[in-house]
């Protein structure tokens, strides 16, 4: 028999939803992975863009995971600085098989104090706000450090998904999921600040700012000198 | 002012998520893009793995939309011979500026009578049960035929996503999403039954067939039979 894997991820508001759906909808195609979605009331959670989605678990109630997975987007910053949030993922890391985050998620966790001194990926306009909290910021779109292992910005958290199906059940396995769920992509070039064109890029850069990115730094910024 | 653009996807109990949120999360970030998540009532609705999203309208409440778009899913079937939901693609098909699906998402607009004559994509492993329905199968990330735009299989729809974004801002803007995405994608190979190794693709057809795939097919050929 199979065993369950319980694999949990932190749903708070204003998460950028496909942090989450991405790597839940490959690895809950695993044999025997249970997918839980965590936050602190069985209230619906909101991302930044009008999906809602209804937490399966509460931080109290959740079990002991396998694997707990922080998703990033905007809100995390809030994440940052909650305690009750902290120390459930703290809790969960002594005894998680993998400790991991996509996306912005990584700078939850580093603020949780589980990435000191570790290698970490990030989404490539935030990366380098890990080194505030002690953990080494890497341009990859998989980076694993031990049981730690975390995805690049947002559609990473695909990749880094089938990474994790690799490690647990081989490539044989995870080849198969992506056959399962087509993974074949046709970007048009230019999906990293290194690749892509100057002018796009300071569109896209220009982009975040009129979404609050500069107020958001600031704030993680100030997390981190309160440390 | 940018005017709002009204997407709305079909949110039915038993889809394939990524389907839904993977465009979503590429589409949500189109100037003036507004997101509806659509079902019969307002109650949750659960994926094939523990997911749960709230439906933002109901099919008698959502306005006309400038974009309809079907997400996959072992749910399809039962969507296929849903009369009520059928009428309201129907409907917004008669006034929507694309009508679009991703994976098997295409057979319920076919089932709906709305791709008669016209080329889609769909999941590789369904793909030729198009043709039942009037529509000619393609194999293709993203098929195009005039307003109806459909994505291949599952992470198919992030590619589509960016393809709709392209035609309705041009190129530039398209990239920049993909930038603030960070859509480098790193797969493994084999992400099409052509490209798949034998063996794995034996596997996967055997992991489908655990999940049910014969039933739904033998269902799909059955509903196709009714007309």
């Amino acid at each position: 028999m199979t065993q369950t894997f319980h694999i949990g991820f932190l749903l708070y508001p204003m998460l950028t939803q496909l942090d989450m759906t991405g790597p839940a909808q490959v690895l809950g195609r695993m044999p025997g992975a249970k997918l839980h979605f965590v936050w602190k009331s069985p209230e619906p959670v909101s991302d930044d863009m009008g999906l809602t989605f209804a937490p399966t678990d509460t931080l109290a109630d959740c079990p002991p995971l396998d694997m707990v997975c922080v998703p990033g987007g905007y809100g995390c910053a809030a994440v940052m600085e909650d305690e009750e949030a902290l120390g459930w993922l703290r809790r969960q890391d002594e005894t998680s098989r993998f400790t991991t985050s996509v996306c912005t998620g990584s700078l939850v966790l580093a603020a949780a104090g589980v990435l000191e001194g570790r290698r970490a990926a990030c989404h490539w306009a935030w990366r380098d706000k890990l080194s505030l909290f002690g953990a080494e910021p890497v341009a990859a779109r998989v980076v694993e450090d031990g049981k730690y292992i975390s995805g690049g910005g947002v559609t990473a958290g695909i990749d880094f998904g089938f990474r994790i199906a690799e490690i647990l059940h081989g490539r044989e396995l995870a080849e198969s999921l992506q056959l399962g769920l087509e993974y074949d992509p046709a970007p048009m070039s230019g999906g990293t600040p290194e690749t892509a064109r100057p002018d796009i890029l300071a569109q896209t850069k220009a982009g975040m700012a009129a979404r609050g990115m500069d107020d958001r730094l600031a704030e993680i910024e100030r997390i981190a000198a309160k440390r």
